[in-house]
């Protein structure tokens, strides 16, 4: 399996323990998750960026939060717009965002 | 947000739509997470090692599924014994598991 240029991973904010949903995803996480994979989709990125949701990181309060491997950078109080950014300047340009990360 | 040494995501075959779990959920993934957990913990690597649960990687056929970043190396058809031969070579001694690559 070869490893995509970028994997970007978004909180869900699910706990492993059940169903519990925790402030990522009060905060909209599954729309960003959506938001990033439309925007993949629009810049056919899609064959060099995977999108998956996690489990809570526990950083609750920087949420929502994203991180993009293998960069290691972490993104948080994201919302679309930021997605769009991100998906812009770091993913499509190779540059992270500076003034979004955590 | 310092990223750690090692980033481990197991898919729990949740898909992002709902509740739907898929083949990796019904292999075990669940507890393949807590082995992670545990196996890290009794190695004291839990500075340095994250674990977190993710959403369907699509590649169910070889699943249970886990990548671990920032190396992009990507594991499958994981039980308990694998998790901590994982856990032994690569995130305490830094070399990938060559056998159990997929």
């Amino acid at each position: 399996m070869v490893s995509p240029k970028y994997h970007v991973f978004v909180c869900a904010g699910t706990k492993l323990s059940g169903d519990k949903k925790g402030l990522c995803h009060s905060r909209g996480s599954e729309d960003l998750v959506r938001a990033f994979m439309t925007e993949i989709d629009e810049r056919e990125l899609s064959g060099e960026v995977l999108v998956s949701a996690t489990s809570c990181f526990g950083i609750c309060d920087k949420g929502p939060i994203a991180v993009v491997y293998p960069d290691g950078v972490w993104y948080g109080g994201l919302d679309a717009e930021k997605v769009a950014v991100i998906a812009e300047e770091h993913l499509e340009g190779g540059t992270p965002v500076k003034s979004l990360l955590i």
